[in-house]
């Protein structure tokens, strides 16, 4: 089952408290199709500048990844640069030059319109409701987005949220959108758009998962003895949730179970691990099923517990049925 | 199977974003007996000001605490105010006065240095030497700190880490005394003390159980709709945790399983989740072991996941294979 990705293709430079990068492979889309495409095939939207190197479209088409709609356009690269505190969950932008991604706007290629699958990576939410208008009726639509667009752009924001499927978020984001003071509280509100599902990135954290019925799952992140770059572990964290779930067929009337639902988060959160494990999608490059199936029953053995628990006796008790 | 506890005992003023209460019951070992006293018979050592009111006392002998080892003596009671920011993971400390607390010395009345499992509560670490030259080999000893022993007696605290067999810090705690960047480099380093566990605690991310063995557990925090005071969280997941076992019989060596040791932490979680939910040890006051089963369930259907999920295939595997 194919997935269409709409995003940012980045050339980034990166500081970390102990090494830095120039204008490595970065960009939402970018981190999406190179996680994903070790699940599916992958039709990627977006466009590129002259400066941009051919070496990864090659990468990306070594690995089964549909180019046809990435543009390659006169001027520069969309280019970002960053700097990680020494809690690496936290950053700063130091610089951001738009280049030919400032007028973008996406042309979803005809054959990839029936993608069953689709993801708005993180761009302009007017830019996003561009896609939605091609592509208007998706088995499943996923949606990732930042704080800038919650801050300038909420309306248009809301409009997309109104009509997507899945909605990942920070729990920052969530805190920031709703004014609510707690996760639980936000994503009510979130359910009044008619989301399906919302999935909370806490980072180092794992994964908090909330269903519109009330079911809610919490996956834990996969440890890491080093985090090198964790640029992009949310961008890969959405090619690892909707790449499991290409794998999936959905029930008669299209809809997933919460099982997969949780699976595919649990594939999130493990393939977001290996690509904070080096710099851009380096991590990523030579992943494969096989290091995600260890991972993953690493993370049975390291979360699950005895279920079966009962509590024999307690002075509490006791002492209530006494009084 | 009995627990020995050694801590403060405070009338705290608490501000959050929402509210504030003042001269409430505080206190790390009151939080503790308070949860503790839920699964056994908890024997308490501390000092109280002559102002502390009486009603407090009252409420733990009712609970079947033992106070044989709490002084009341001539003096203003160990006071602290705090506040909360609107994340109530961080919090400033706005005032401290040590009062009779001032010159505590721990005297462990002769009747408790039997008691099998210790928990040495956040004081002083030449306090905490001081009880183990008195309970010299309890089966289980349990370590609790802060940051401002990290920062001004760290040899002393050395010491109590190297006599102690179970460590409970914050993640950035951790991170401060071994200098690591990551939890798990941190961890390592602490395991060279001689430690036999180390649990980090997340605030409301839950919990991470190491072993010295390579073992790892991670526990899901039990979600909550609001929190009012987080205060005492800490202190009461040690309850949780240390009440836990002292309902496990250990095996023939004198030694808890890893099974064991995931509950206590599951425990701990549950048993700091109920404290949040109101001011001072008021969320503790009224749980029953019927509430923690309820928490318990909730939390395995929570974080557990299909633990048989495999690859069918993989577009990268396949590629491997003709490659």
């Amino acid at each position: 089952m194919s997935i269409l990705v709409v995003g940012s293709i980045a050339l980034d430079s990166i500081e970390t408290p102990f090494t830095r990068v120039e204008r490595v492979l970065g960009g939402a889309a970018s981190y999406f199709v190179t996680a994903a495409s070790l699940y599916t095939k992958v039709n990627m939207v977006g466009v590129v500048g002259k400066d941009f190197p051919q070496e990864h479209l090659t990468f990306w088409e070594q690995r089964g990844v549909d180019l046809k709609g990435v543009e390659i356009k006169e001027g520069q690269n969309f280019f970002w640069r960053g700097r990680y505190h020494m809690d690496m969950n936290l950053r700063d932008t130091l610089e951001t030059e738009l280049g030919v991604f400032g007028d973008f706007h996406p042309i979803v290629p005809e054959e990839y319109r029936q993608s069953p699958l689709l993801f708005l990576a993180n761009i302009h939410p007017e830019l996003q409701l561009e896609v939605l208008e091609q592509v208007p009726s998706p088995r499943l639509t996923v949606l990732d987005t930042m704080e800038l667009w919650i801050n300038t752009t909420r309306s248009q924001l809301t409009e997309v949220m109104k009509r997507s499927d899945v909605l990942l978020m920070s729990e920052e984001e969530v805190r920031h959108y709703t004014d609510q003071p707690s996760v639980l509280a936000g994503v009510r509100q979130l359910f009044g758009l008619g989301l399906k599902y919302i999935v909370v990135k806490l980072g180092s954290y794992g994964a908090l998962l909330f269903g519109a019925d009330g079911t809610y799952f919490s996956a834990p992140a996969y440890p890491l003895e080093e985090v090198i770059d964790p640029t992009g572990a949310g961008d890969s964290f959405a090619g690892g949730f909707l790449g499991y779930l290409s794998s999936v067929q959905p029930g008669a009337d299209g809809t997933y179970t919460i099982d997969d639902l949780k699976r595919a988060v649990v594939h999130g959160n493990i393939i977001g691990s290996f690509v904070c494990s080096d710099f851009s999608i380096d991590g990523l490059r030579n992943v494969t099923m096989s290091d995600v199936e260890l991972r993953y029953k690493e993370l049975v053995l390291f979360s699950h517990f005895d279920p079966s628990w009962k509590p024999v006796s307690s002075l509490q008790d006791t002492k209530e049925q006494v009084l």
